[in-house]
């Protein structure tokens, strides 16, 4: 199968299929139907059901492109014949950014100024010199710390691997998380959603947290126990929460979160369309240059793991 | 008269005091009435129609050391026989994070998600990457320049010498202003307020601004032609505002700015109390050092300049 005859599918998301089109080609490849096909680019993180069918009718296919960091949606099809890459670090930077943007909101009163008709109480905390824990030690992380260089935080890292994070004042393994959040003027979930890492932020991981510590997710909302969050912020376990991604999503009108006023939630924004649709493009350049080369691909999925 | 005797007033802000009081003892010096002291370090910002009095009962003053970087509440007692010093750049680094604050809040929508008791809709823009613009090239300035360093943007500084600012793209004069502000994706007001600067930001201003563009005023309300600012969030012809500061301050209920969804309304706590008094008390600690040992003084007022 050559290797330079590549599918970008489904339509659904016209200026997705367009830029990555485009993409394939400004890395000599060309765009064929998925049949004839050795790779395929996927152009619709939501289309996650017609993509058994595309696949089905594709027997050529050597290696998959996914649009996202995270797959869940694509977890049943992952098949460990074929390479899959996903779009691991494509959209770190600006995830990083709404990291600080929700930490510096929860810190600086935000939720309390916005939300005022009349001049409020002078409060607030500086991230500048604050203590920041962030659970996973991927791409976000990297990037977190890189733009809070000049910040004087004090970081921990939470993950999986034994090995130290660059800039990291501490390492710890999963297993000590209790520990690692004790400390923490905001702890930061910034990790792939596992079997192991579901339900992870309970009532007794709040407990562990400092009483005016508040919880920045930008990961998948099924990291937090919901119920356990939203009395968390009631009894005052915690400072507050600032969530950009919500078990359920999208967080449907009446929820509890939606009238608690230490909660910001944004509608999982850390990387918009308009915002990660340049930087996906240059990776799937990148990669298809990667694939016609022969080379080594940018974020694989490790299929048994499951991201 | 002896270097290193040394009053602190008033005592309306009793933490402040003990603060300043131990910072003065901590430099080697003693803590003593107005009437035998050689310099004062003025405790209460706010306390500004005590001070005369007190000046009048210590006539052996020679040295005066405010609270604030703004020193518009004491400017009709500065007298050019005295050495007078203020508190600038002691707090730059906090009101440095307010700006970002005020900024990644615009720019990420917050104002529309925390009111907001439904989904909202996915939008935002990056500061990484964005154009800034600054009025000002002091120490606030400096902060801002720093802790965005690795953000990758692209900083325009508004001020009133030629020398270029460093890490600043373009440094131009305030007659330039408005080309100044004109491809800025944001613009920040972060100097002193003077006759020539009152009234600085009115309705050409903002016709000169992109209708996407955010304002951000950590400096003083004086410098924005409120009416203006009402006139330009309603009409769009700019994106937003987040101001920490107002004319008048605090902004009385029932103004018009507290109904407008797209201005972020905070407290003057570019800085707060908690946050400034450690640094202050680090200065105050540093000039009362110097002033005993005849050093040149941190933060000198220029007396005919008025900051």
């Amino acid at each position: 199968m050559e290797r330079t005859k590549i599918a970008v599918e489904p339509a659904t998301r016209p200026a997705m299929k367009t830029a990555l089109e485009h993409a394939v080609e400004s890395a000599g490849g060309e765009v064929v139907p998925p049949g004839e096909a050795s790779a395929l680019v996927w152009a619709d993180p939501a289309a996650a059901a017609a993509f058994p069918g595309v696949v089905a009718a594709a027997p050529e296919l050597e290696w998959i492109q996914l649009p996202y960091a995270g797959i869940e949606n694509f977890a049943e099809n992952l098949d460990p014949a074929r390479t899959w890459t996903c779009a691991k670090g494509v959209y770190a930077d600006p995830v990083a950014e709404h990291i600080i943007t929700l930490t510096l909101a929860g810190f600086r009163h935000l939720h309390t100024s916005i939300a005022a008709r009349s001049w409020p109480a002078q409060e607030g905390r500086n991230l500048l010199g604050a203590r920041v824990t962030v659970l996973g030690g991927g791409g976000i992380t990297e990037s977190l710390a890189r733009l809070l260089e000049p910040w004087n935080t004090t970081l921990t890292v939470v993950r999986r691997s034994d090995t130290p994070f660059p800039g990291a004042a501490r390492t710890l393994p999963l297993a000590r998380v209790h520990e690692a959040v004790s400390d923490a003027d905001v702890v930061v979930l910034a990790l792939a959603l596992t079997e192991e890492t579901r339900g992870l932020v309970d009532a007794a991981f709040f407990t562990a947290m400092q009483e005016h510590a508040w919880l920045v997710n930008v990961a998948r909302g099924g990291h937090v126990v919901t119920d356990d969050l939203v009395d968390a912020l009631r009894s005052g376990a915690i400072g507050g929460a600032g969530i950009d991604v919500t078990e359920p999503e999208p967080l449907p009108d009446g929820h509890p979160l939606w009238d608690l006023p230490n909660c910001i939630i944004t509608p999982h924004v850390g990387n918009t369309p308009e915002m990660g649709l340049p930087l996906l493009a240059t990776r799937v350049e990148e990669n298809v240059g990667r694939w016609i080369r022969g080379e080594e691909l940018i974020g694989p999925v490790d299929v048994r793991a499951g991201y």
